[in-house]
């Protein structure tokens, strides 16, 4: 079995990381100043809570690991710049099972060119990932920033990454792009940076829309009028939860989308330079003055998904 | 039972943490950048690998969460400034138990103004808390800075925390500063930054003093001279454990104390000016430019203390 040191050494050397100072190897890492505001956000992965070892391959559950927190980045509209990585590792948790968990990491870290720049790794009695990523922003963009009469965007889709849960859990058969939607998510990095001079304000539906959107409204002081006609359901998700669907995208967690407050000025522009690109963007409701969040012109409550 | 954002406001509210978008509250914080290098470290406790409920209460699970993120900044020489907190929280933590362990946070964070600018909560079935620390240095101090000639000093005493966590696990008796040194470790923050001016380099002891001079000398291509009866070890440990003590001291873990390499002709001023000071600090040896660490003129094995 592997010394703690030899997992770490192993697992940095996975990775683009600069030697120390700057990087891994000291008490502490100096971390790259550059010019604009740094954002830096820490999310966990918890074994048993986020994932089952039984639906997810380790691959899958570093995937996850950072994605979310790319996400949390993406919703600032900041470009990634550093990650801080500290596992908990179960005591049979084998050199090759690290590999295997970095190596689901690796596509993400590489496409947005993060540098690993320090950590921790310690024994635990189940497998647990705790990441802070940091990125930079000339205008971050906040949850407060919505003004009334903003339309509101959802860029991504919703409900597919709950209704691959609920069909893992239950042993159903799904189309396989809502389990990859769950076990594997996107974070809309690019397309977020490159429509955020346009943004008002912007957060992340990791708990669900109606939860997230209602922090959105709580944090700008507004409430929000929604179409359900125009929340982007697949048709693959109408046809095998036609029931379920609309629940799934209300009040279903993990989908990564991201809310983005348009002003309407710039929305036309928006759906125009938009169109052609593969992530699908959708205006599915306005910012009003009045308090709440109302779905074809009813109240609805903002509960969404808890993960515990 | 509190949901997941009333704890989380709890937790916050105790502490100094700004407004969103600088503070908790967004999807990300936005870091507060000043002159000097950002130096930034982090480190977990998982229950039932650095601590049991049994012998801790959660307000020295608290403290010794931060204590041990802090002696990583101080063995950088830097001004904390702020911290992410990551706390993974078994089903039954309730609100009460949360101000527990936030309680026991309070003095150290107020004592070096640590700002909490962010953080996660999420369920776990075994309670864990990662931290992300911050601080500033003009010069952080490197494990690879010491010079052949240097005399290696340690500040803060040895062995008693692992004396401590000994004689728990055994149902001992011990005198109460040693569960108190394993309970509620010391962190030197103001004493580094005080010193280093006149420090090459300097690492904490985290994992036992020949582990972590091992990594001192493994950075600095040097070797070093230890005298053992020049150890900072306790009349109170030699006289209640006689046979252990000095094993405990080369050994044991999670002292915390810093080892620092400081030039010949800074040694005396160092001593002189240090003095009065409470923390003790004790010249052990010295820095050659033959490989090993040899104790007495006997060549060691720097293997340490794991927690897992």
């Amino acid at each position: 079995m592997a010394s703690e040191f030899e997992k770490i050494e192993r697992f940095v050397g996975m990775f683009s990381a600069p030697p120390p100072p700057l990087g891994p190897g000291d008490d502490a890492c100096i971390l790259p100043l550059k010019a604009g505001r740094l954002c830096m956000t820490t999310d966990a992965l918890v074994e048993g809570v986020h994932f089952s070892r039984k639906h997810f391959s380790l691959g899958e559950v570093g995937h996850k690991a950072l994605a979310v927190n790319l996400s949390d980045l993406a919703a600032m509209g900041a470009a990634p710049d550093f990650w801080l990585c500290a596992l908990g590792l179960p005591s049979r948790f084998g050199g090759r099972q690290l590999e295997a968990l970095a190596r689901g990491m690796l596509p993400l870290a590489k496409r947005h060119r993060l540098k690993l720049l320090g950590g921790n790794l310690t024994a635990s009695p189940l497998l647990s990932l705790t990441l802070s990523l940091g990125g930079w922003a000339q205008k971050p963009l906040l949850r407060s920033g919505a003004k009334a009469g903003d339309k509101l965007y959802v860029l991504g889709s919703l409900g597919e990454a709950s209704a691959g849960l609920w069909a893992m859990q239950r042993g159903l058969r799904v189309p396989a792009r809502f389990l990859e939607a769950q076990r594997r998510p996107t974070p809309w990095v690019e397309a977020a940076q490159a429509l955020s001079p346009h943004i008002h304000a912007a957060i992340d539906v990791s708990d669900g829309l109606l939860q997230d959107l209602g922090h959105m409204c709580t944090a700008s002081g507004l409430g929000v009028k929604l179409e359900a006609s125009a929340l982007p359901i697949s048709e693959a998700l109408w046809r095998r939860f036609p029931k379920r669907a609309l629940s799934f995208a209300l009040r279903g967690g993990e989908d990564y989308a991201l809310l983005l407050a348009v002003s309407p000025q710039k929305a036309k522009r928006v759906e125009r330079e938009w169109t052609p690109r593969t992530c699908p963007l959708s205006c599915v409701g306005s910012f009003i003055d009045l308090p709440g969040i109302w779905l074809d012109g009813r109240r609805v409550s903002a509960r969404g998904f808890q993960h515990g």
